[in-house]
């Protein structure tokens, strides 16, 4: 086999319906935005990616695409070298403060990140193999996720949608009985085996009732909560008794490793974070204080796939627990989440999705299968997924449309409450 | 492409011709013993690695090799979970006490490692691909590799070998003239830039005089000396004065994290390791007591060269440098070594190999091509060499003669003098 060689990068932002879901930060807009790339070879073989949508990542992806012209697919070397370059004057920024402290090292590895997804579909292409046999090979066919259950209205704020914008219908859930409901529809319809509950959103004791709840209606069942550090380390140490025996694991209760520590001090619970860990410069710190214990990864921000697997083998030699993190994604990003993770012999707890709260995408259905829980891994070759270009030429359209050019859930809950601030912890 | 599946796997040890060179734990003997790989597979295609040859190597590799028929050979993560199943109930050894402790992890390492390069070497021939693209593409054409210098004898001890034995023509080099003289013919052959001197063989004192030496001789150009751990903690910091501001790396002055510890904050010269870092179970230590700041990656005991990636990503981390370790090897893991560092962007110090000691090899000629102190990366697919099936059957032939089944410069030196004892440190 001829390595095949890159020609070109096509990048298609789009904007994907999503639902008023609730967190630290306020509310999530009426449309998420996610970029699609498509990586044209000289072997006539396109590999796919999908990165965050918001302007500075597309400005991003679009300073190294030209970069990588010639380049090998194989050459992931490359892809990391030439894209460090190319972003060399590029400022520091994240697409949303729910994934830690930005930092220059993180924009490069957001962007190889993104890129290495389509890189690895063209070598699976290529090859005949699935991405996750690329990876090393599948340590399990099926990969187990948790239930991602939010705080909830049941429409966006007045304003922040014109009147025919389609709201789904799971209604609103903003006390614990309105949690456990949700979690019922989710486990009923996908089978999850844990729950995640995200929080940061109503005072900390309500929310340690909800756990409760889903303690009591779930009995058995992983139960995870993540309050995006939006606690105080004196609040977090005033509620963790509550949640203790009650936790699979307490996520980001507070900011920053400093923070972490003296709350795992205090607490019998595993502190997990993709907050205070987010890149490999905050592991020294984390592992000199005992911060966490547990890290989600995520090939978006760690710098792909395999800086994951890298990941992966950090945690394993310090005794840290593996999970997986999500944003807000789509089918391509989904079926490059479940390839890694099937490859990931460290991989200690299911992972989290936002899935279940798109009902757009931009691949074709059928090859990411549910079921009890877990998605089988798509049978390849490649990630095993295929581009809808009717569903990616209007979800483009849509984002033509709604004018949203970066995540900003601070703004849309200020139609809600007006006076709503960005601000952490507020608790 | 259909994944080719092994088939089987052939264990073949050789004995090849190797000098009287002095170590701190005795003398080499007049062969070493290693073990040629071939891994078969149902697409015709086979796969070379390369092993230690001692007994107790070759029982854990033909443990292992039965479990893997049927396998890809793109399943990495199904050859170390089989190899560790395998080996479950296979004791600790260490083919020799210059590489650290044994450890289970580290026995499951080094049967990993070994089967793992012929692996790559089948993924690349495949593929179609070098080893070093299938590694993440090579950041390098030319892996430099430093002149491995050693106090030796001219010929082995009496007793030692036959009459018709053939002695190389380097001759003794018992003092700092010696020394130079060796570093200055493998210069002139290979053009080393950086010199390493094998100490821990004569009192300290006199092996810095022979640095000093080098010094002289070569000016700037990087020196390294290392003692393996065969000084005292209270030596060790008797002897770094005379040694800062001319050694680019102290190498295992002394064994154990702690004693290192010691050792690292008594000197500004940086400490490398390939004795109290050799696993990753060893790291966490390691940090918390900063004991070094140079690790030697080997794939032959750190379980291949996809571990020796991970182990590249956790140095760079912590701050640490990487170098590549080498004990007596031959051409398919001088392939191996020069294709994993052509693959590694961290690597910040040229690599160690013997192979300037041996005269014999399994590999044709031609492959390995040595310019100004550097090795180009052989041209694949795969590694790259070919079996030289005459040499091999020679080589084996040797194994079957010299009656030699494991490592140990003990006992050699103890022909030339019987009151030898295994101590460490001797200094
Ligand atoms: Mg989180
Ligand atoms: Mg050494």
């Amino acid at each position: 086999m001829k390595p095949p060689r890159i020609t070109g990068v096509t990048i298609t932002p789009v904007a994907v319906l999503d639902p008023p879901l609730l967190n630290a930060s306020g509310v999530h807009q009426p449309y998420q935005l996610r970029a699609v790339i498509e990586l044209h070879t000289d072997a006539g073989i396109t590999g796919l990616g999908e990165a965050y949508g918001d302007d500075p990542t597309l400005a991003n992806l679009r300073a190294a695409a030209p970069v990588l012209e010639g380049l090998s697919v194989f050459d992931l070397n490359g892809l990391t070298a030439r894209t460090a370059t190319a972003l060399g004057a590029a400022a520091p920024g994240s697409p949303t403060d729910l994934i830690g402290a930005a930092s220059r090292e993180k924009t490069i590895a957001q962007t190889v990140g993104a890129l290495e997804v389509a890189f690895y579909d063209a070598q699976g292409k290529a090859t005949g193999l699935r991405v996750c046999d690329v990876l090393g090979g599948a340590v399990r066919e099926a990969v187990p996720y948790s239930a991602y259950l939010f705080y909830r209205w049941a429409r966006h704020p007045q304003g922040a949608t014109g009147p025919d914008y389609p709201d789904d219908d799971f209604g609103e859930a903003l006390d614990p009985a309105g949690i456990v409901a949700q979690a019922k529809r989710l486990v009923d319809v996908y089978g999850f085996g844990s729950l995640k509950l995200k929080g940061g959103v109503f005072a900390p004791e309500e929310e340690a009732e909800a756990i409760a709840a889903l303690h009591e209606a779930f009995p058995g069942r992983p139960l995870r909560l993540d309050p995006n550090a939006n606690w105080s380390v004196e609040t977090s140490l005033r509620v963790t008794p509550r949640l203790e025996g009650l936790l699979e694991y307490l996520e980001d209760p507070t900011g920053g490793n400093p923070g972490m520590a003296r709350v795992a001090a205090g607490t019998s619970l595993p502190l997990a974070t993709n907050m205070c860990v987010t890149s490999f410069a905050e592991i020294p710190e984390a592992v000199r204080l005992g911060s966490v214990s547990i890290v989600l990864s995520d090939h978006h921000y760690w710098g792909g796939m395999r800086a994951s697997q890298r990941l992966a083998g950090l945690c394993a030699t310090f005794g840290w627990g593996l999970s997986m993190h999500s944003n807000t994604h789509l089918g391509i990003s989904l079926a490059a989440m479940t390839h890694l993770a099937a490859a990931l012999p460290e991989l200690t707890y299911a992972c989290d999705t936002h899935s279940v709260w798109q009902r757009e995408d931009v691949v074709r259905p059928g090859a990411l299968v549910w079921s009890e829980g877990s998605l089988a891994v798509p049978a390849g070759p490649g990630l095993g997924v295929e581009l809808d270009r009717e569903a990616l030429a209007r979800l483009h359209q849509q984002y033509l449309d709604c004018g949203i050019r970066s995540r900003d859930d601070v703004s849309a809950m200020r139609l809600a409450d007006p006076s709503w601030e960005r601000r952490k912890p507020r608790f």
